[in-house]
């Protein structure tokens, strides 16, 4: 696949003096378009040593306008990074809409260098280039550009140009022993390349396979191959935005499913002095497993969901009785800051991946998406049904880097639900959770239940199972959260 | 000093449990209130080991509502941590306004623990403590409410305590090998606390000590004590917001000083030839010596300002044409994010501080304060004049840290950016650039100027200096600027 690379294009000193000034008016002018636009562009450049990457990139970076962009340069992760999912470097420096973000050393690198140094297995590689596919798919669902550049070189032509760069004192420090080692491994390294580049490319995210013999010549043509894949963009993105959109999103009817949250039997309860002594027991319990987890750096991430009122607050505050403040943190999910609101709707949640042996409690979640978003219609049908798997990807992803994931939803009845917003209204310091929209929701239960079954049918698995909690009883709820945490730590530390 | 808290204090469980829940229904509601005024609240929790610090912070964090508060336990600095100036981290996890910022292990942990383990002399820690009480006053002078509370144990008290706390299996964990440690050096970390607290607690600022022996003693009163100091708060800021401002800052005429800016010679000039000649040097010489800088993990902060027009960004261009796009990024400041417009104003300069080895190049930066928003009137008189201060402050701890710090000033005269103005209108893809605004700006010029010599006067100091750039001939200004590096990072490299 790499022959058409192999032709030694070349660009004279000429042409190429003639032709940047008009390449580099038409990036300014289209990265000026750009900012305008709600969806950003990822510019990968990979390849093989000594292809120019760091030529390329340094002229992008000259020619385009520093303020609408950003490079990236991923080499070793720092300890910060390591403590996360693999993916989170990238999240957190996630380019905005209407910006570009350069990526050099992308999520590609780690996964080619294991393979070529057989690190890893066949199996292995295709499992995380499965993951990075699910990645770009979904950054792109989200309108995002990822503009993916290889710049390659033919086996003689890297052992020519390292041998030129390191007889140069001045280009010497940039071939490192890597450098020296990957060319001794040119043939598997072009092979595995190969694979992945096969693997990865789709209509949506495809390679452009660039020679890179010529810096002139790569230089011109990535960035003439940025403008052509903008100017594209742009051009479908206000197509689609021109496209009628159905003023309400048809109601999808799953009648013959069976409703999962009605076999929940609501009548469970515990009395008050058998709570007592059991959240005494578990708390007791709990902090102990905590500590446990905390000196053995197993993180925690933990989910709650439920209906307004269903005391998540409550149980949440019981949980964290049990923790130690210093190891955990609660996020609320209001409504987002202008900074997530440029950004992929899951990205919100990936700032705030606990670090090692740390427990991020959510208190409402990426399930908003499914949820509120789809019965309020803040997203767009397309969008929540893609969701499901946007949503089981991040678990796996979590779940993959040994964190403890746990998922509530705290079911109450319509009845309890008027009863206890009754009750709030009488409560000095509950009042504001009170309003009338919390009255507006309760008129759509039914389609909020549909939701809440469908949420539950497609996103508990083995690995990250829904705990559904019967909630009509407080007591009853708040043993149960507590104790079914203590289980999947028990089960994590063994 | 301590006197006060060794009296053996205590509350009856009856008393607690009485007192609870209205002190926490009264924290929730001044939370509440507290969510819409533009003040953040920071409470620091330290004092004596054993003396109930983590069940006093479990405590709050239980009573708190969690959507507008937060955590922050600050124990061994990640990597990331220690490659930038030791407040970073307190930065990066600075409350917004309108919510509360639990601190465990402040900024008095490192000082405090390093003088009694004799590895800071009192000099340093004096030193230390003038850094602290700056923070604590620019953040105060924000209308931030820091709240300190000092948790005091006896020396017969801790002991018994630790005892206590080892002997239970329970608790034992809590007692660490540091704390067995302390415990032998009680009267030296005794001594060291009350220089420290007595440094740092101002009429602003003060520290209250509160005997640790009882727990529900020791936590109704932080929790009291909290909810006094957010009262009067907001009864202050009520009262500040209420008095009358003047409509227009007056303006300071500073007659009799000399204009900085006067005596630079705007006729200095180099012309193509040598120009060129000069840039392939300087770019040749600059690009080895951050090379080495970024091996020897230099960082380097530049910052650009200038008047509209000024040429920086050519000059940034030619200057990262000789860096290597992974080391650097271009930070242009434009309007605050709506995060950034609920901090500190420095806090969104503080988020770009540059890692280990990298190189930050602010495109305008903190001395807006200084400028646009003292002519225009977007600060207040009382909020830029104390800017300068702030700014040194900034800037020492910069180069403390041994990052290479340089602040450009692009100087050109009127007819020259009039000219300029001109012909940017003529190219098309600088066409953006030249707004109403820029027009407007010009009118002012006199007290932008006046503004200049002003900065210039006050925050250029032997290890923070301003070059002034004679940048009416474009060629002669960018080699001064990389020339400049170049001289400034040979010498941090010595």
């Amino acid at each position: 696949m790499f022959e058409i690379a192999e032709l030694g294009h070349t660009v004279s000193k000429t042409d190429y003096n003639e032709k940047v000034p008009t390449l580099r008016t038409q990036l300014l002018t289209i990265q000026q378009q750009l900012s305008a636009y709600n969806f950003s562009v990822i510019i990968l450049i990979s390849g093989v040593d000594g292809g120019g990457k760091g030529d390329v990139i340094n002229l992008l970076n000259e020619w385009l306008d520093p303020r609408y962009m950003r490079t990236n340069a991923y080499d070793s992760p720092s300890d910060e990074e390591l403590e996360r999912p693999k993916f989170w470097r990238f999240w957190r420096t996630m380019p905005a809409k209407g910006t570009i973000g350069i990526y050099v050393g992308s999520w590609y690198s780690a996964p080619i260098a294991l393979r070529v140094h057989n690190d890893i297995t066949d199996t292995d590689l295709q499992l995380q280039l499965t993951q990075i596919k699910q990645l770009e798919q979904e950054l792109a669902d989200d309108g995002t550009l990822i503009i993916k550049c290889w710049l390659h070189l033919k086996k003689e032509q890297q052992k020519k140009r390292l041998k030129l760069l390191e007889k140069n004192p001045e280009t010497a420090w940039q071939v490192t022993e890597r450098d020296k080692k990957h060319l001794k491994m040119y043939d598997d390294f072009a092979s595995v390349a190969e694979t992945v580049l096969k693997e990865t490319s789709s209509t949506q995210n495809p390679w452009r396979i660039i020679d890179g013999s010529d810096i002139r010549y790569s230089s011109l043509t990535v960035g003439q191959h940025v403008l052509d894949k903008i100017k594209a963009h742009i051009e479908t993105h206000e197509l689609i935005q021109s496209m009628p959109q159905p003023t309400q999103s048809p109601q999808i009817i799953h009648g013959n499913q069976p409703k999962i949250l009605d076999s929940l039997d609501l009548s469970l309860e515990l009395d008050k002095k058998v709570y007592n002594e059991q959240l005494n027991f578990y708390q007791g319990k709990l902090n102990k497993l905590a500590r446990l987890a905390h000196q053995k750096k197993i993180s925690s991430i933990l989910v709650f969901e439920g209906w307004d009122a269903g005391g998540k607050g409550g149980a949440i505050r019981r949980l964290t009785h049990a923790l130690d403040a210093r190891n955990y943190q609660v996020i609320s999910i209001a409504a987002p800051t202008d900074e997530e609101r440029v950004q992929h709707y899951l990205w919100r949640f990936w700032r705030h991946m606990p670090r090692a042996g740390r427990i991020t409690i959510y208190d409402r979640s990426w399930y908003g998406r499914v949820l509120v978003e789809r019965v309020e219609g803040f997203a767009r049908e397309q969008e929540w049904t893609r969701a499901y798997s946007e949503i089981t990807n991040l678990e796996e992803a979590l779940t993959d880097h040994g964190i403890v994931l746990l998922k509530f939803w705290l079911h109450i009845d319509p009845d309890e639900q008027l009863h206890r917003f009754k009750q709030r209204e009488q409560i000095s310091y509950k009042q504001h959770k009170i309003t009338e929209e919390d009255y507006r929701n309760r008129d759509k239960w039914d389609e909020y239940s549909l939701a809440v079954n469908d949420m539950v049918a497609r996103t508990s698995s083995q690995t990250t199972p829904w705990t559904l909690v019967e909630a009509n009883n407080k007591r009853f709820a708040r043993i149960k959260v507590i104790k079914t945490y203590c289980e999947a730590l028990e089960k994590s530390l063994d």
